[in-house]
């Protein structure tokens, strides 16, 4: 812990935030939300999703989205897409990065997107392909979900996750991450899996992707870092979810997980401040929304100098 | 991890809970709380304090409780008292256990007690005398508050925590554990500190104290884990403090913690069923009191079976 580490957080709210709740925040809005993430020191954003406009309207304008945020410089610029469609549209909307999501439940991905895991691995590689001929700088990641567990099968054994990500990297995907889609996880399995994950595909071992479901979003990250992790997910204001619904599967709130990997002398390059003022952004984007987060109403400690920190 | 390992749950809500709340809880649901936490396999109750009953009304019935609390089988009957008259006042009533809470913020200190840390040292001596002559028995611990930062002084430097708790333990203490009563705690510094304190006084270093104002209150527990520590103070129901309110200082989830230790198959000897009942309890004799967690509206997930986690 004594050595200088740094970190990469990866801003998932104007994606997996917005696609969960019923409010669609117009496009001027998410502009100024991304502008305002960027002014913080955020330098990886998931802007939004190529889906069909009639499944998730809140996303329809993720082209537009994607073409602003191109224009701050280090920025790199993701998207989600579900299938080769999806992927042809962010290829050609011009994206950095493309993530592409498969449950490592078969149930979960029967109910999600009618294919067994088996299936979007086949669909995985035909994206490389498409990649590879019209796109060859876009990085390709896979994001395992309900690696974790699934409320529809419950336990996801271990042996399902692994073997996945190997046929993933397998067929090209740049990383592989895991993602706690439904709060299941703990941090001792969270060590386990990402301590295989690196066994099983080395550098190609990606993200982890967590939620606060159940409270231990941040124990969570903790045990994925000391597993090797360096790219976090998370969510401005834990956008995506309330965490007091049954059921519901909130994010890692951006805010307090910055402050987490900054009071330990982690640098994530992103500026408290800067946070807390992106999230004022929000709020005015979305005012009837629930903002989550332990850090913005407690406030910075006193004495608390950013960069200053020794661990 | 994959060792069976199992850890001891000091739940602290009826003193520590009860004084941060105006309410007074009436005395016959102070001791229907304590059975349903015994219910539930609570094996270790801080059931009050003994201090001026004008200081703390709501505390004033603390040897009443003590004299229930002693009637259940096996539990560790525990309460703080912050000098020698009230160290007198625990022995006579029959506590199992006395905690005596020592600031290692001197300005927390002298706005606490009206004491130097070293005048503590030298109360905690006169505390240990009195022990040995009249309830040899009982075990002391001292709790070094405001250990990880102070609100007054901000950062405490970890060079006056170690010798203090060196100090205690030379003045006769059986334990020394760690607070974080503002809620400053990293997960480096926890981990670093437990880490010292072991090397300093080996077993008699003690229970970590963790607080969650910034929703670090489980990834610092987790850390206090990794560096050897067995005993965790915390709050049902998160009692002791809103966590919404700047300033505030509340208590680690006694329902999250057990949940996080039982997922990762670290053994509590807690029912989770149980504690969900004596939340109820609680609830009941505090009606106008929030109540905080992660666990309880989220539910236990699909597929758990306590006891048949294996990590």
């Amino acid at each position: 812990m004594s050595k200088i580490s740094s970190v990469l957080i990866s801003e998932v709210g104007p994606r997996d935030g917005l696609q969960s709740v019923s409010a669609t925040m117009p496009t001027a809005a998410k502009l100024r939300w991304i502008d305002a993430l960027y002014a913080a020191g955020v330098r990886e954003i998931e802007v939004g999703s190529f889906v069909p406009a009639d499944r998730l309207p809140q996303l329809a304008d993720t082209a537009e989205v994607v073409r602003h945020a191109r224009t701050h410089p280090g920025l790199v610029v993701m998207a989600l897409a579900p299938n080769l469609r999806g992927a042809q549209a962010a290829f050609d909307a011009g994206v950095h990065k493309l993530t592409l999501p498969v449950s490592a439940s078969a149930a979960h991905s029967m109910a999600n997107v009618r294919k067994t895991p088996q299936q979007m691995v086949e669909e995985v590689r035909r994206i490389v392909e498409l990649r590879n001929a019209v796109a060859p700088a876009t990085h390709l990641e896979a994001g395992l979900s309900t690696a974790f567990g699934c409320t529809i099968q419950g336990a996801v054994p271990e042996d399902d996750v692994l073997p996945l990500a190997v046929a993933l990297a397998g067929a090209g995907v740049d990383e592989v991450g895991l993602s706690d889609t439904t709060g299941m996880a703990n941090p001792a399995q969270v060590r386990r899996l990402f301590t295989g994950l690196a066994r099983e595909i080395g550098a190609r071992a990606g993200a982890a992707h967590m939620h606060n479901t159940r409270g231990l979003g941040l124990a969570n990250c903790l045990a994925a870092y000391e597993a090797g992790v360096r790219t976090f997910d998370s969510s401005l204001g834990g956008l995506g979810g309330c965490p007091y619904a049954p059921g519901a599967s909130g994010n890692v709130v951006t805010e307090d997980l910055v402050f987490m990997f900054e009071a330990m002398g982690i640098s994530t390059g992103v500026q408290l401040e800067g946070l807390l003022a992106a999230r004022a952004v929000l709020a005015q984007g979305l005012p009837d929304e629930p903002l989550y987060g332990m850090l913005p109403p407690a406030g910075l400690p006193k004495g608390w100098t950013q960069g200053a920190q020794h661990g």
